[in-house]
């Protein structure tokens, strides 16, 4: 199956576990430019494209965004997998997040802020849709760097740089 | 591609033009049981999932929830993309839709309220996960009894039966 | 006094009292796309913008953002000031904002949805916040679009393609 | 139990079946001044009162609001038990909250926006709290003015007369 | 009345001051899973529940979680009622909670997420809205399973196991 | 132009480099009772008011609370301008709201909850109105009072002394 496949392609080992650390990367699953919603954004566009090549470049990339909020959800699963009781009380920064989610996986910012649809728009216009989608490229690409400031876990930022460099890629397509 | 692939496997073919539909069905979409919820739920809790089968399933049934919210989206789509501007002014219900969104597909409910994560949760707990998937989906077949009972459009119908369906062989599953 | 002023400078005068339509319009005022994200986003920008012909630019469009708010909320409230008992009962869209609020102007979308901050976004980055700006004036245009598409009053017409002109000049500046 | 007994109190008895009314009258259910809101604003803002009559006062007040609650929910619930197929098709405005909650009663604004902790606050300051509570009582007096303007259903205004005169009265009260 | 009586047929008594264990307990107050959820949920679901046997029962149990709610929040309210300058500004934790909140108990998410009822569903449906209460039962559970990870005071833990056994005795009802 | 000239009437200057009061500030501009929710409930509130000299003042105040919507928006840039990388690290309390806006000032409680219109009400009622504008000041002279209590920054509590003096004018003039 597609996805499953995804993750064997680039396969996520991270051997720390570190939860203030995935409370920060969190924000690249569920935050406001963050990797569900690139491709919810994307697929929902492509519906009302009129150009069958931006059609389909919409379906690509939000497929491939997919594939990536599978990677994020693999790090944020891996930097908590392994925690110990007393690193689940050291870590003040984690506990808001794990009194409600233990060590699960949730689409949310950094900030405690649930993902929300009104953070991303489709307009059925292409224009305004085409110039959302460089936006939100940007901000992906920044909340990249600002992850890539805040974390010096080689295993992590080797798949960070990588994902920074697709959201690149994505903007010079768009 | 995936979920090209799947549409083409359920090809979806809406004669009519009915943006009052289409501002109903929008929330088997982006509403609080629509399949953008479902399959968000799923994919996010098989991280945290210890059992090789329960994470299998959710893999699974969360990328048929995938291949849903396409079909849903078609459906939308269909029935808005051949509006005429008459249409528009005399549908006095799809309106406050029409002016943020135009025909695009945007993942919200009925009501006007944009999809958000605190609709659905992730806890890292097994027990929890489960019941919570089965509630969904109890919550998804309800949705799809109700646009049956609001929609006369044939080949919305026959569409919406077999999603129905889907739902319920999904809750046994789980 | 500044906001006074702008009033003063572009006289709002509406005739008609027509709540389906000032129930449409409010998405300018507090929708995902309207005149108050624009102008919050811009003037909450400029702070960490570091070039100051930048950071000028950003000043200038949000303050004129906020004299458009300021029309848009004109014409809401002349399309709803003499609104009869009768024409309240009857306008089965404005009802559930009529219930709330009355005929005062709440920023919210058409849609009922209150308008958030987890519409816009400020990185603190230029590049990823000037291509926001550059999807927020996209996203405008196209708001105003689809007013003058549901709309054939003739005095909001006329103030509606006005601000139509000037978010494309704004885009040009950008 | 006391909830159950305020019920027996005061009957609610709805004759007619009106599902628009019933989604303007969910605004005091689940609206941003609704019934909800007031009884949970007082029952949490007691815990930092720090005078006991106060405290009692809120403690009073808040319960007699829950009871309110109930005899909304009542309302919205008998306004809609007996919907026939017929009634749900043509009721364009129903049918954004029915294909999500049938005829079930849901903390939601008429606008469809769902209930939120954000439109109320505690700020553990007594002055603070205290004009936030005389605030509220005239938001939900007016929110009642409203509904006598928009209903014409002698049962229903009966009722609701005589919570609005309760809104009054803990106006004073504070 | 029945409110305070429930708070005198359960005395809470809280020794420690500890904000920072407060700002996580707050989630059973007014997080996704906590208990206003439990109680705005049960006690909206009755009126539609078509079976008095059901109804009787949601009754009880969604009056039973005001009580718990009650309880939350004196525990809450216990554990910072004393607070001592020096206290706040070392909390770092519960710094974000107390600039807007003091030592009010206000009903949010540890994460800082105002409580919402799209975190609830009332369907109409018996059976759907039976399997959401049983999620709900297993989430609560999970809740204090995860509160009592993070706390180690004595007083608080005791009233926490009872609060946790009763979900479970709510689970077994439905 | 206006707002700029407000800046230079009260010039504000921040020696200290300090991201978690900024964090905390930050409540000041976009938090539930900020600069930006009385700024834009009192331009807000004007169209519908009707008597004259009301309207003029909620004109009044309204612009006033938007040139200190600017002064907090200076405070919290001053505060983190200067950021080196070793502080971003050592901060866990800013780094939920780093990784999403860097040093950029976006509208948000210091809870890490987006700026929501939610938390504000226009009812077109008079009395209505004034009584939510009291209770507006009183909140926000109480969370300047909470800042005083969290910050021992003399620059920064220089101007915080003179706002709150403000909310305490603006309360007397309501």
């Amino acid at each position: 199956m597609f996805i499953y496949d995804k993750m064997l392609e680039y396969p996520v080992k991270i051997a720390r576990t570190d939860p203030r650390l995935a409370s920060i990367i969190i924000s690249q699953y569920g935050g406001p430019d963050g990797e569900l919603g690139a491709s919810v954004r994307y697929l929902s566009q492509r519906y009302s494209m009129p150009f069958p090549e931006l059609k389909g470049l919409l379906t690509d990339i939000g497929t491939e965004e997919l594939g990536h909020l599978e990677i994020i959800g693999s790090i944020v699963h891996q930097l908590t997998r392994n925690l110990t009781d007393s690193q689940i009380e050291k870590n003040a920064g984690f506990a808001p997040y794990f009194v409600d989610h233990s060590a699960g996986v949730y689409p949310t910012a950094a900030s405690g802020y649930a993902w929300t649809a009104a953070s991303m728009q489709v307009t059925g216009d292409p224009i305004a849709d085409l110039t959302e989608d460089l936006a939100a490229e940007q901000k992906a690409r920044l909340t990249y760097d600002n992850i890539l400031r805040l974390s010096d876990d080689p295993d992590v930022n080797e798949v960070i740089k990588f994902l920074r460099e697709r959201e690149i890629v994505h903007f010079q397509r768009f």
